[in-house]
């Protein structure tokens, strides 16, 4: 309602009770007018009510939702389904344009606006995690290899000669694809053994650049977040080899936002070394649906560089998705997030630890690894294989563990992994990994550990005919 | 947004296209401020999203939603349920206060206009339906028949010794209970058999006031829509002797508003003679879910009265189902309505008089009910009685039809009624009635017609063992 | 999907992850069979996912949602705009047969059912609420008031020379208002300063008894809830009158059912006297919407006859709003609320107390009282009427507190009160109330207290001139 | 409910009005039997409720939706805001695992069977759109340019040593930039020009295929839908082309699904010639949010290769999307959809024609061009640039028109193009183009005739002063 439907309201109901309500819509008003003007998360999450407001302010502005519009152009963000229309919010023209992701569209005020908005919170929530010196960054509605992919693309064209990546071993799939989608060679560095902790082999990193030259290769990609017994990579140095060599240095802070840890690598990093770009997941740290990545670099014309290399338009789900969910948590909410995170790790830490000793078995000491926690699995009956324990977990209601067993071997991208799963050729032991990540209750950590009891109890004594026809029994 | 944020928006999105934007915003608020300045239909129907983001606006006025409201009374509109929360548009407060249905209240600013807003919608709608010299109506969270009691309770502070209600017989409970239910005596007045129709019996109406005494009843309720074989009462005549006796009318339209015929005879009746208040149902006349009634009068001082002898606050769902539809519909739609329905009862006394000869059966000619059609049963193979048909129908996916057959008496209210259902002691056929109601479709006929003909094709045969076992099969 | 889909979505999807899905698809359709068999509160309380999911099974089993229903009849539950229809989860029918609220229609076997488990797991939540011995109820789509009008009106079939009805003075109009509704005359009994506190006067009852003649009493209407320094009245006693002189004794019950001490009353009223049918808002008492309230006795047969006399089918959206927040709820977040609300009564006492005697006034002694409490208003400036200070509470955003000061008469239903709002012709103070009732937070009266000493402070010396230019300051 | 629950029904409800219940729910289950059994879409589209009701089945099925899961593992689809949750319908792993985006996820059954279907509901749609002899394809969240250079990225992994990209120069930017972006050398082909068509120049191709050297060439990437004046890209002749020299064909057929001359062309040249993959836009077709494309193929190897290339899960908002869509539509629906563009175009083109000569401009005759229309600017006033009747038609609420001149050039992606917009060096004309899309409406055609008329009117005469300050008056 505009002043004058205000004005006109006063003569159906008195004046001030209309005035009273004036009021408070004004203090909701001015809420978004101050996200608007600060860019940064507001103070106290805001509620649904508020969020709804802006974005209908937001949809009304987009020519798809103008009454009396008419469209004759090839793309004019008709919706068919009204199921898909209210899902969007009435947003249909996605974000960027084809020039650039970054850009905003004639077409779509609204968009444009809820676009940039949510990539000045995107940078925000950065800083407040702990990457304070951050100087750019942009949503991206890709997962995180792909969005790797998209920065060694751009790379690239700064570097027309080079062929290869120097890449730390890790094991999961999408991080080692995304160099070969991207279309270079991964050039794999074994990890070292240190205590249970796998951690990078600097020295074999050194030796690969001074083997292919530094000119050859298109950048060292480091990984922070990853599954124990491995820890972040050496960061920091790193960050100095590549300043030395002049070779770009690309992230992947894959779910490594929720840490203090892994943020403050990054910031030493770029601080005494170098650090491009550095890629991290939407869902994995900011509890949204699949689907998009943030960008981020320390300067900020590169990470420009990267969005206008994006061909095209793209959705705006992944956009819309954290712009909600930064507003509803405000700062105050995030970072009792981080902090809740933390302590639960403690928690998950020592009541894995309780459980282990029970069983006979031990957790692994890997101190530098903030988010996940392994426990050896060596003392099992003979005829059952330790991954047997992930899928009775996971018949139990329980998931997200990951038991890893020597042995297993994986061509990935045309590259054979020896072990896969565990980072190394030669690590000792089978184990059981859990992680402690944003958004963990609690009464997960309690589930999990009643689960895992039982599951181990189980495990001891001979029960493979039992297990067969079992029922699911959740606690 | 406020001016502040569209100034600030135009550092993010460049400021033509935020001026564009502003301008499709404004055209929506337009809309909005005239249908609070004109309180009438709007010529075109509004599209959801101005009607959600006038409903958001509203809300946002209640006590209940304001930021950093605090409640200390025992009635806050506090709700428990999202889900709640969200069906109702975050409307808790509901409407009126404990003295009168239809005043504001302080706490609640935006229910209160929103509420004001329906009840001018509604006397617009009324006089749209054809009943131009309406003065005064207001939405009730009541059904048809609890409100025509309300009437009455309301008409006995005027009339204090009044015992009776005379009542043109009707055969639907709900009507006749609430005169008892209102605490009256009902004075059952038979129809007349005219041809197949049955009508007003005027006289048997004028001797039973000289028998009890003007003073000693209530009113006179007539009805306007009903199944056929009865036709509407004779409104203009009753409402002449109502003049007359100085008695008061009290008129059920029941969904007698979406006729051009019954809002004419209700028109004319107070033109001429005296109608006090007429009730008709929500949902049969704007399809909206069961649960509200509009009561009108041509004094609107009378009507007034109702709504303050309504004790306490009540539900606004019915206002609100109310608002949404008149908006959605707008003049046009609502017009274009009427006029379908008119068209499609001629189209199914057509299709159905088709039908009939086919299977040996004839309409009965009740031309002055403008809704209802009844078609004889007089042929079916005599195992079957005729209320199967109506069964038979409703398992083959149609629902709606009557049938009705001679034999059948009821009790109701302590009142025992003969032949109940027929509206007559004595009428002398079984048949069957089906209605065109406003919002039915060309294809409800058709299946109607198609499946009536397969029912009526196997009743005519011996098929009684067969019956037992048939599985539905859906044309 | 049924057994044969989710066979068929094997061939897309590993059975074994299907399996899991099935797995706890079953554990929710579990859930819901446990409701609809025992017809209790579950113990713990549903989520949203299983609510939607019964809606949804239930909105499917009415016909206006059978896919190829063709409807010719004049109610067919059409629902014209799809904003309407989402918010009735597609629901259309309404509850009740035109005969009876509480009977089940054909047409809509879905809505019929969830009327039904509805209307048990009030029964189920008065129960828990203390009231052990409740043997029927109902919900029905009207507040308070007219809930009791309706019961009136029923009980006047069963005492067709009753004039009368014998109520304790609660000055809240729609109580009030119900009597002469119903079409009888109140006889207000004065209630008795008893201390702070305004008791019922039982000799002034039974004198009125004497005076008018049991038979020509329809009932005597006594209330529970009610704003300090009025107690709940001594239904005990008044209950025992009853059985002696054989008169129905009707309690309004408004917002008692949240508090164990107005529960405990009429367990006990009803085990020693008599206690016929009580009345209780489903908004004050369980956190929904205004609209509807819940109609209840000790005797299922005159419940029953009370739902039998409400002409006509009626609106399901309390009965929805009531069955989606008690399966939230569950039996546990149901009691939990209750202990909560016990508690910050008493916080809200400490603090009122505090703030009381900082500024020289005292808390009224209405122990009896278990919801709302009073302070006097004795000391403010005395340019600064009492009444101010609410006015002044409201505009800082202080929803519900009520302010009386002695002098102001008012004229309900053609009846003089003395002092109206203070339940008394001689109530010697001016007070302010507040009330902790369901729902209500630590917050809430923390930020009351911190605004009400504010305002007190603004009050005590001269501020009549700032007054009128003061800008509203939220705390 | 399950039978068990509706067994237990029968206790509240009259069993045959369950059965009833049953029936019709029984009838939806089914529905969605068929779909999963034939993964086609259906004949006719589903209901809402149906749709909804489907994705609640899937939804529960997903590990993050069970009742009493315990996460704990780094990626567990916690959603934080119940907003964000509410639009996801609960869904919240995305779609695919990490070595491939058309894989299934083992937590989340639901989310896979939905994404499987997707892919088979889009290969159908393919078919009914004409190109019946496609044989695998998958949705993919990414718009059209970076989907053309995932597919680039692909067929490098069978080309090594290649480095051109042969492009027959079409002016938008993002096809140009998929090509730079996925690391390869755009070898612009120009367009020949012939009558107003601009079309494929085959020798120039040819010529560059001799030069370069095919094993150096990863594709020929040709297109169906343009603007006009030109046409889609001779694709018989290419694909011959190509198959003779062993060259990957790669189309971007961005909107051009909706018309059977461009589906014919790729039908027919991957008949007789050569087609790899051809890539077409989600929202352009399909009426959805922009984000997603489908990308498909004649080899159905080919096409998996595609999607196991993409590092990563992503997101799932394109397919669900499309889903809703497609079996909303049906299989009628979307062919009318297809033949009511058919028919506006013909509608769209007379009118222009029609308005053309009023005011002494013409067609460009591209009768090759199946979407687009051109219409010369050659009569404007002086003073007046031909791209301001683009502007002035948007500010009048026309969007889609595109308005060129030569005289423009524009680096993209480090080349340069002259007359950019016009896909030639020279073309000859001003001209503004206009589009009948899918979806488009005759109100559309009407309501931009108008307008265009308006402003044409006013480009006649000198207006250049008043432009200036003139409000916009939409017709």
């Amino acid at each position: 309602m505009n002043e004058e439907s205000l004005k006109l309201s006063e003569k159906l109901v008195p004046s001030n009770y209309i005035h009273q309500g004036i009021q408070a819509r004004q203090a909701r008003e001015n809420t978004i007018r101050q996200l608007i003007q600060h860019r940064k998360l507001p103070e106290c999450g805001w509620d649904d009510v508020t969020i709804e407001m802006f974005l209908q302010d937001v949809a009304v502005m987009d020519s798809n939702n103008f009454n009396g519009n008419c469209g004759v152009g090839e793309r004019e963000a008709r919706i068919y389904s009204s199921l898909v229309y209210k899902r969007h919010f009435g947003l249909g023209h996605g974000i960027g344009r084809s020039g650039d992701i970054t850009a905003v569209q004639p077409k779509a005020a609204g968009s444009s606006l809820l676009m940039k908005l949510t990539n000045s919170l995107a940078l925000d929530a950065i800083k407040i995690a702990g990457i304070k010196s951050v100087e750019g960054s942009f949503v991206v509605p890709m997962a995180t290899g792909m969005s790797l992919s998209l920065c060694m693309l751009t790379l690239r064209q700064k570097r027309k000669s080079a062929k290869y990546v120097i890449w730390p071993r890790i094991d999961q799939k999408s991080c080692f694809k995304s160099i070969v989608t991207a279309g270079f060679e991964p050039v794999v560095i074994e990890n070292t053994l240190d205590g249970d902790e796998l951690k990078t082999n600097m020295a074999a990193i050194k030796e690969k650049i001074t083997l292919l030259g530094a000119d050859n290769i298109l950048c060292v990609m480091t990984t922070t977040s990853c599954f124990a017994p491995r820890i972040p990579d050496s960061l920091e140095e790193v960050g100095l080899l590549c300043k030395e060599y002049d070779i770009p240095h690309l992230v992947n802070n894959a779910y490594g936002l929720q840490a203090s840890k892994c943020t403050h690598l990054l910031q030493q990093a770029a601080r005494v070394g170098r650090v491009d770009l550095f890629v991290q997941s939407l869902d994995k740290n900011f509890m949204v649906p699949v689907g998009g990545s943030i960008i981020a670099g320390f300067d900020a014309g590169l990470v420009e560089e990267v969005g206008k290399n994006y061909p095209g338009r793209a959705s705006a789900t992944p956009s819309i998705d954290l712009f909600i969910t930064l507003v509803s948590m405000g700062t105050t909410g995030y970072k009792n997030l981080l902090s809740e995170r933390k302590e639960l790790c403690k928690y998950l830490t020592e009541q894995l630890q309780s459980c282990a000793v029970i069983h006979g078995e031990r957790l692994l000491q890997t101190k530098h690894n903030p988010i996940s926690i392994g426990m050896t699995l060596s003392n099992l009956d003979d005829s059952i294989p330790p991954t047997e324990v992930g899928s009775m977990l996971f018949t139990r209601f329980v998931s997200g563990t990951r038991v890893v067993a020597p042995g297993k071997n994986n061509t990935v991208g045309g590259h054979l992994f020896k072990n896969f799963g565990s980072h190394s050729d030669v690590y000792p032991f089978s184990y059981l990994t859990a992680a402690a990540a944003i958004g963990m209750t609690r009464n997960d950590v309690n589930l999990f550990i009643t689960r895992l009891d039982k599951v181990l109890t189980k495990c001891k004594t001979n029960k493979t005919d039992s297990l067969k026809t079992e029922k699911i029994d959740k606690s």
